[in-house]
């Protein structure tokens, strides 16, 4: 059993300090549309963002595992909100990973590694809206690290 | 409906760089006791952190719409994180938010806006876990802040 904390405390108007557990500080606010200003953490977004982070983790710790070849991982996060029950909530978070690996043999291991990290990523399944993982891969055209070194001194 | 973005981008290791859709930006790791290091931006806080800021700001709204004399207002939340299904997640959130106000007749006004902001904040209604309430109200000993000012006077 694990347990996470974060502290908030109100300054002003809609705003406010955050501290959470791991010592990581902010000031946030609503976004724009809610009386917020651009800039400050969102609830909103550090809702779709810990989907993201969990599920980027995850990869990367089975990616390990796996002893994928990879060469590069981003992903994108889409966390829609509407009007449900009647009060307002997320009902759909759409993942759009971005995999460059080695070879084409990293390929079925990546994907593997994607599906894995979908179904044990902790935050991933503390969610109600349905997560949809829409992923892309793309092998390296230039060479492994270690031939790259060898070049550039040619 | 709208629509709330991340993106994050893996930098080496289990690191990584978020940009959020507000323009917040972070980088982030595991928690240590997941190979990550103290001080990064975690998932489970992100989190943990995305239910306590929305909870509060939900608050701050009932607040001003009700006209709370709200003198300070903190909160803290816990989020317990166990094996479930078999999988890892958040299995309970307890906020322990924490309202100064004015005088004995906004405490029912403090109470009831505790349990609208509860039940309306959007991303508490996007959470899998049992959310628990456990709130604490205190009158502030001082006089208003228009009486305070004209102490310092004398």
């Amino acid at each position: 059993m694990y347990v996470y904390s974060s502290k908030v405390v109100w300054t002003e108007g809609r705003r406010g300090k955050l501290t959470c557990g791991n010592g990581f500080k902010a000031s946030f606010s609503p976004p724009p549309e809610f009386q917020g200003e651009p800039g400050p953490l969102t609830p909103e977004d550090a809702f779709v963002a810990s989907v993201n982070m969990s599920f980027t983790l995850s990869f990367l710790k089975f990616a390990e595992q796996e002893k994928l070849d990879l060469r590069a991982f981003e992903c994108n996060c889409n966390g829609i909100m509407d009007r449900v029950t009647p009060q307002m909530a997320f009902k759909r978070l759409v993942l759009h990973p971005r995999a460059v690996v080695g070879s084409d043999d990293d390929i079925p291991k990546a994907e593997r590694c994607m599906d894995l990290a979908e179904k044990f990523s902790s935050v991933r399944n503390s969610v109600r809206p349905k997560v949809v993982l829409e992923y892309k891969m793309e092998i390296d055209k230039k060479k492994a690290p270690d031939n790259k070194a060898k070049d550039s001194e040619e």
